[in-house]
């Protein structure tokens, strides 16, 4: 399996996050995309290719306009208002509260599009978000030309980011933009299964109305897990998308059964759409160690992740989300790959 | 004058908040009340009373019940889940996410709770906002007992606090409940006045389809002054509150002749409303040195912005609000009240 990476994800380094009453250091960190790449030489995975720079237009077909133009601006905009630290917002426009007039300082700015403090910038974060987007649109076209499967190791990840808001450590949904463009390329169908123990609450939202893009999630229940506001199973979609959105909130504390479980019914779900392309959000903070998550599964288990999405016989992207058990994650994320190149 | 102060406030010491990327010292601090009753005795402005406890379902007439419960059990909660810091939330359900099923956690039922990481918790914040709450309708009932004027000295302040969501330094919204209760008491019409830097959101949104409550702010435009995502001179209230929310957004630099102009103008809109009581939300972070502002009234302008309201000739309760100059605090507050004395 072919992977696309960009050594320009480094840049963004030193960024922090809000939880816990404090400000920390993101678990969302460089070393992450540096174990999965040393991973991928040690097993030989297949090669390692750079991303070709897409137009950023593209993104927009998933986000509003606005927002996308606002994340270069970011950190320029913040640096000048004098701050030193990494840019962080403070207030955000919740239920009570105006969504549709934009304001005029960054501070505002950063709180009208996101929904918490985990999605911070630093001056190399704009570089890494375009080459994450880039990565994934790169793996896409792979698949597109005939690959059985690609990798795009993208970071940031993007399975947070909604139509114009990001968090969880994430800012453009590189998995629904590749989704799109499969769309718009000629693809009928496309189904996104989101396997991160984070609910994709941004690219649930996204095609929460669609009937073209099956969205399926498996995740922490949110009632006590991140993100908390969204990822419940009455969610089915909304309109022509009704019946088009499943979720699989587990509680805290699953194992490989229970999980596999809920993964081999929605797997029955996707053979049942009968997409043309499968977009994997994969997440490996289902991992026992992983610090910020409560499932089980062990490294064991992951290949067979990979062998049994490999069952559905459809070309697949794999798109990266989250992990943060940082020493474990190559190992992890690549066995989701093997499993599936095994298979 | 009489004022109603409650030592209990004093206990919410040591609070946080976020702003600019970093979490610092509450600018809104126990300083702040201990200074302007300082003030109150240095020119005598009359007794200072200890407010009556009050039942907290009178509260619960202008926010949800299950806001209102969870303020006391936020503390408790944040020290048994093992954290070290002041409760500060951490996600907001904002545009694209759900508000309507409340989380089990509270990390989560914080943010559910909230829009910004402003209104921080400590072990003593619960019985400072319940002694705060009292002192509001202590002093509400003083003017209903015939006091032309009386003066809440509340800590913590309430303007900010929406139906089910606490910010900026604000969980209770004590104007708000005190209008209410002077209407359940029998008064026909509540005008209330909000003369803070910052925009009454919480108190707007209460009242906002209501006829029976005007509300008049003025405020900084929160194109660039928080709270940001209200305020706007568009919103006049709405169904059969249309026209009885005035907002007067002015621009950061104002001072003494642009201010008392849109007071003017406000107090013609308050004597043809004609009500029955007046509320002022009373905040003095207009003064020219306020750190977290940008208004320029000076110590001298406070006394005529009180004999100007006195002109009304309306029963009249103060319920203190922001202010974050300490030094001055207490002239400028007091400043108003003697000036609405001596009209």
């Amino acid at each position: 399996m072919k992977t696309v990476f960009s050594p320009r994800h480094a840049g963004h380094a030193g960024q922090t996050e809000l939880v816990g009453g404090a400000i920390v250091p993101g678990f969302e960190n460089p070393m992450r995309a540096r174990h999965i790449r040393e991973r991928i030489e040690a097993v030989a995975l297949g090669p390692v290719l750079e991303p070709v720079a897409h137009d950023i237009a593209t993104a927009k077909r998933v986000h509003d306009a606005d927002y996308i133009d606002f994340l270069p601006r970011a950190w320029p905009m913040w640096r000048d208002a004098g701050h030193e630290t990494p840019a962080m917002p403070f207030v955000w426009p919740v239920r009570g509260l105006r969504a549709d007039v934009p304001p005029k300082t960054v501070e505002a700015l950063l709180g009208y599009y996101s929904f918490d403090g985990g999605a911070t910038f630093v001056e190399g974060s704009w570089e890494a978000i375009k080459s994450s987007f880039d990565t994934a649109l790169t793996a896409a076209g792979l698949v597109e030309a005939g690959e059985r499967a690609a990798f795009a190791l993208c970071r940031p990840p993007g399975h947070h980011a909604g139509t114009a808001t990001m968090g969880g450590y994430c800012y453009i949904n590189n998995a629904a933009v590749a989704a799109q463009w499969f769309r718009d390329r000629g693809a009928g169908r496309v189904t996104i299964l989101d396997i991160d123990y984070h609910h994709g609450n941004g690219t649930q939202e996204i095609f929460y109305v669609r009937a073209d893009v099956q969205m399926v999630n498996l995740h922490g229940d949110p009632l006590t897990e991140y993100p908390h506001f969204l990822g419940h199973r009455d969610e089915r979609g909304a309109g022509p998308g009704e019946g088009f959105n499943l979720n699989y909130p587990l509680p805290a504390g699953t194992g490989w059964e229970g999980w596999s479980a809920a993964l081999d019914d929605a797997l029955v779900q996707v053979a049942a759409y009968a997409p043309d392309i499968l977009v994997v959000s994969l997440g490996v903070d289902t991992f026992e160690n992983d610090p910020i998550s409560a499932f089980r599964l062990t490294s064991g288990d992951y290949p067979q992740i990979g062998a049994r999405i490999a069952g559905l016989g459809l070309p697949t992207l794999f798109v990266m989300e989250g992990g943060y058990a940082v020493a474990e994650i190559g190992v992890n994320a690549v066995g989701v790959l093997t499993g599936f190149e095994g298979a």
